[in-house]
C-alpha cells in the first residue's frame, strides 16, 4: 500500500506553534523531506520540528531545490534535475509504503516552495495520497506578537512581497492593513513612500516573531542595518 | 500578583489544529473567556477547546458582546454596557490572580472581537499583561483543504470581506490570489462578475474547512443556497 505524503506547517519558528496534528504526524512518520535551498530558512523547519518532536531514527530528505525559484524558471533545466531527484526520492519511499511528512516552515500555503514540488508529483502518480497540514504563518504570529489585529469587520488585507516599493500608494490607499514580506529589500524605498504619505507611525516591523531573537520596532526609523533580515515583516494599519 | 490573559486563537475547528502552546495554556488557566455573539461561532470555540482540552472544573466566562459591531458603533450605550460587564469580570479574575484565556476561533488577529475588548482592557489597566496566542486561520486552513496555494515567489494576496461585490474587478485585475470573506452574503454577485471576467474556472468555495461536513466546490455553480453560510470562504487564484 503507498503511503501518505503530509505536507506539514511547523509555524513560525517557536516549537509550541506546531500543531496538535503536525506533531502527531512528525512522531508517526518514518520519514521527513525538507527543502534545502540557498536562502535562509530551509534548515530553521528541520530545527523547529527537532525542538518539538523526537526525530532520532527518522529519515531525513534533504530536497535540494532552489528557494529563489520564480514561476519564469519553471522550467530551467538545473531546477527540473534537482526536483527530478527529489521527487523520485519522495515517491520511491512512498511506493515503499512509508508515509512521508515535507515541512515547511509558517503555513504550507503562504509562499511555501511546496507547491512547485506538487505538480510534479501529482503528474508522476495522480493518485499520490497527499494531506496538507496548515499551521500558523509568519503573518500571523507577527501580528499576534505585535498586538495589532490584522483586520477587523469589513476591513481589507492585502499581503504583498515588497518588491517594488513604487505600487505602493495604491495599495496604502485601498486597504486597510498592509503586510509586507520580504521587506527587508526594499526597506528605504518603504520607508520614504510611508514618510510621504505620513503613514510611518503606521508601521510596525517585526523580525523573528516568537524566536528568541526577536525584535519589535513601533518605530520603524529605529530599524538598523543589521535588523533586516529574511524573517522579518512589516504591518502597515490605517 | 495580576494573572496574566491570555488571547488563545482555537484554529479553525478541527480540534487538532490547535497548536501544543493553545493546549497547554487552556490545561493550565483556571478561566476561560469566550465571546458569546448573535452570530454564529461564539460557541464553536469553547466545543473546539473542549474537544482537545478537558474544560472539567474551569470557570468559563460568557463574554455578552456582539459579533456584528462595527467601528462606527464603537461607542453605542448599549455595547458598551455589556462590554463594562465583561472588562469587569476579566479583570476582577485577573486581580484576583488568576489566569484568563480568551479564545477565539481560527486566529485572534484575522476579524477577530477581541481587539474591541484590548483597547478598554488596557484603558482600565495599562499595565495588564496580555498574550497573544496565534492560531491556524480559516484562510490558511481553507487554502490547505483544497489544496491550493495563496502565494508563490512574488504573488500579491488580497483577503477581502465581500461585502460589495462591484470592486471586485479591481482587485481581481491587481491581486494574484483573493480570499473573500464573508462571501455567502454576497454570492450570487460575486458568481456573476467572475464570470464576467472569465474566472469562474479560478475559484473554490469551501465551507468548514477541516470540520466533519467541510464541503469543498471546485465548481462553484454547484453551490446550494444550504452550501451558503457563515464558515465558508471563497479562493479566486489567477
Amino acid at each position: 500500500m503507498t503511503g501518505t505524503l503530509y505536507v506539514v506547517g511547523v509555524g513560525p519558528g517557536d516549537p509550541e506553534l506546531l500543531t496538535l496534528k503536525a506533531a502527531r504526524i512528525l512522531r508517526e512518520v518514518s520519514c521527513i523531506c525538507v527543502p534545502k535551498g540557498r536562502e535562509e530558512g530551509s534548515s530553521l523547519a528541520l530545527s523547529i520540528a527537532a525542538e518539538a518532536v523526537s526525530l532520532d531514527g527518522k529519515e531525513i530528505i534533504e530536497a535540494h531545490f532552489p528557494m529563489k525559484k520564480t514561476r519564469d524558471a519553471k522550467h530551467g533545466t538545473e531546477l527540473d534535475e534537482k526536483w527530478g531527484r527529489t521527487v523520485e526520492t519522495v515517491l520511491q519511499r512512498l511506493n515503499a509504503g512509508a508515509d512521508v511528512a515535507f515541512i515547511t516552515i509558517g503555513d504550507p500555503t503562504i509562499y511555501s516552495t511546496f507547491f512547485y514540488l506538487y505538480d510534479r508529483l501529482l503528474e508522476e502518480n495522480p493518485g499520490l495520497g497527499i494531506e496538507i497540514i496548515p499551521g500558523v504563518s509568519s503573518v500571523n504570529a507577527s501580528a499576534a506578537r505585535a498586538k495589532v489585529s490584522l483586520g477587523l469587520a469589513d476591513e481589507k488585507i492585502a499581503v504583498i512581497p515588497a518588491t517594488y516599493a513604487e505600487d505602493l500608494k495604491g495599495y496604502l490607499a485601498a486597504f486597510d492593513t498592509l503586510v509586507l514580506m520580504k521587506v527587508h529589500k526594499v526597506f528605504g524605498g518603504v520607508l520614504k513612500v510611508l514618510g510621504e504619505e505620513g503613514l510611518t507611525g503606521n508601521a510596525i516591523y517585526i523580525v523573528k516573531a516568537g524566536m528568541s531573537d526577536e525584535k519589535i520596532f513601533r518605530n520603524i526609523r529605529d530599524v538598523k542595518e543589521g535588523d533586516l533580515n529574511y524573517f522579518s515583516l512589516m504591518i502597515v494599519r490605517k
